[in-house]
């Protein structure tokens, strides 16, 4: 007698993109000429830049002829991608081996299958509002979630938990506040973690965004977060990757958790889970992704960020020239806006929708900590972005 | 205070392929000139059909281009490739709506996680012999295991579970054994199902190597089945994508489990959980897939699984002209291969290594049922089978 996993319960329905939907539907129903100006997407628009174009049609070229078509690769990623990951994080200061390094399709699915290699029991701690997926993957795992509420009194870096948690997950740059750890704020936590024993799960998927030294592009710039910190990365923000699917997870040989002290025992969990759950990333995305570490590559990926970065600005300026509050945007790719007047989020979309055909994300759909506020992204098309805010600026009645 | 999951202490250590790595390497460290042949590999060699790499590279090709860039797609795939598959099937005489098709990065993956939109304590029935994700995924997760032997007398396909089962993975044709199973032998299975509301994870990777009537290509051949059955798939064997990474899962709408009645409810929890804990597969890697369900790629593709059986009937041949007994590699890549006077796995894997230098996979490995036999794959390339073949027909002492 089968049954079903009865977590599913605990999740709440996943309406915020669909509602967004719905009430833009609603508007276009009894206005069908207007024009839609979609800013809250979090959506890459920018094509692959050609080094990595070059480096996918010489990967689908070889696996077309007998002499040099490959099948399933080293599942923890090729050794010659990890090398070249390797190395970018030595220029940086950081050594990581290769063997810590596991090549994934994308941030999502680590940061949802991560907390596995953990106690079934353990204590999560989550930023509010927070990315959905650290909490709904913890949720269905039936894991026990603590809430750490990132406000404008705290510059929307969480204070350290007041209950004991076992693992923390953080994101530096925030989504979807936009706002970036300085690295006093990340060696609280580091400090928190190795007293207790936690473990902190550092999602750095927009740190190519981080434009100011003082805030750390990766947890492993802080002292000591080798012992406690795995770090997961991706290229759907700083290659346009989010179609073709790369990530990496860094899992140091140093982690230690109250029961698990060899050298390199966690790492071997993280390498079962995935020799067992996972075949590897698709080997075209690998020779993409070598080729965005190519000295082209870094070139070219680094210009399409500073172009999204532009992007945010533009919309920044025009919202802070309406008097509007305004956090994130310089260090990543969002931009948190408070609702003016004490809008709900909702409110406050609904209005830029009726005024301005502009459309935002809720703030509200990321958690209790998100209500009052809406996100804005830099990934949608400059045009798009420049029209949009133009028409905020004539037509926004604040 | 993290503690890791304890669960992995009831993982094996998985050695089976290490073990012949350095099986193999201490022959070669006593015998340097000896010239290996691998005939156990289960891994891809023929290039990806003509087609198909038109379809990758066209991809790849939008993907440089701002008009036709796209990043994130449906996470559940591409409506488009849903919609060929749901075809494909059609022309099967079979009804599989494209809302019932999970296009996914592999079967691996698929089979790994499905047991989790299921509840925690539930029973899962595997295989014995049997392919290692199905047992090591579910041990992971804390379930209970039943073991159904597949053995001579049984044809290699299991009976009904004695204990109550609540999941049961089904694999045919079947990897490690190559047999195919009857539509009546599935047919028992469906009706035990039906009748117990267990659920069937049925993983049909190997679906396209049949070439008999009598073996369903699918298990929703069987009546009955789209209550209780969920279908994996997997381009890997059919289309050579071991290395590009693109399968499918199909959960009906009319799946039941003892708490969940409702139409599409099942089908609804696997979107949730892949939409929380997935980000679709790689886009290069569904236009190849969609590309292999066109007239071309369907040709060119059936010609290569003739290729890999034209392999298997070489092994096959010249072992049974040797008097061993061999099953499957008809419907199958696979051969399973009663080792002679009594030997076991290993002993007849060494045997073979050091009279004739052709490396298979212990049947040991897979299992306890699986001692006693040898598994010999199909997609080795041609050249190194037929000096195999050659060496065990001139070197074999039997």
């Amino acid at each position: 007698m089968a049954k079903i996993n009865s977590n599913f319960k605990n999740l709440s329905k996943n309406y915020l993109f669909s509602e967004i939907d719905k009430r833009v539907k609603l508007y276009l129903a009894a206005h069908p000429r207007a024009k839609i100006f979609n800013l809250g997407v979090g959506n890459t628009t920018e094509p692959i830049v050609h080094a990595v174009i070059k480096g996918l049609k010489r990967k689908v070229g070889e696996l077309g002829r007998r002499e040099t078509y490959t099948g399933y690769g080293n599942f923890q990623g090729d050794m010659i991608l990890r090398e070249a990951l390797s190395k970018w994080y030595r220029k940086r200061g950081l050594k990581i081996s290769p063997s810590e390094i596991f090549i994934s399709d994308g941030a999502k699915s680590d940061c949802a299958n991560i907390s596995s290699i953990f106690a079934p029991d353990s204590r999560v701690a989550i930023c509010d509002p927070v990315y959905p997926v650290y909490r709904d993957a913890n949720l269905l795992a039936g894991k026990k979630l603590i809430y750490l509420a990132a406000k404008e009194e705290n510059g929307f870096f969480p204070s350290l938990p007041e209950e004991k948690a076992d693992l923390i997950f953080l994101c530096s740059p925030n989504n979807p506040t936009g706002a970036a750890a300085k690295a006093s704020q990340l060696r609280e936590f580091v400090d928190y973690a190795i007293k207790n024993k936690a473990i902190i799960i550092f999602d750095a998927a927009y740190s190519e965004y981080i434009q100011e030294k003082e805030f750390p592009k990766s947890i492993y710039q802080i002292e000591g977060s080798r012992k406690c910190a795995i770090e997961i990365q991706s290229l759907s923000k700083s290659a346009g990757f989010t179609g073709i699917r790369l990530g990496w997870t860094i899992v140091p040989n140093g982690l230690r958790t109250e029961d698990a002290l060899g050298e390199g025992e966690i790492n071997r969990l993280w390498r079962r889970r995935q020799s067992t759950m996972f075949n590897g990333a698709s080997n075209i995305a690998q020779e993409g992704g070598l080729a965005v570490f190519s000295e082209a590559g870094q070139k070219e990926t680094q210009k399409q960020i500073k172009y999204y970065l532009e992007n945010a600005n533009l919309i920044k300026e025009e919202l802070e020239r309406l008097k509007l509050k305004v956090f994130g945007g310089v260090n990543a790719p969002y931009l948190w806006v408070k609702c003016p007047g004490g809008l709900s989020s909702w409110e406050f979309f609904d209005k830029l929708l009726k005024e301005t055909q502009v459309i935002c994300t809720p703030g509200a759909g990321f958690g209790i900590c998100g209500e009052g506020y809406v996100r804005f992204s830099a990934f949608a098309k400059r045009e798009e972005i420049k029209k949009g805010v133009e028409s905020i600026k004539k037509n926004l009645y604040l």
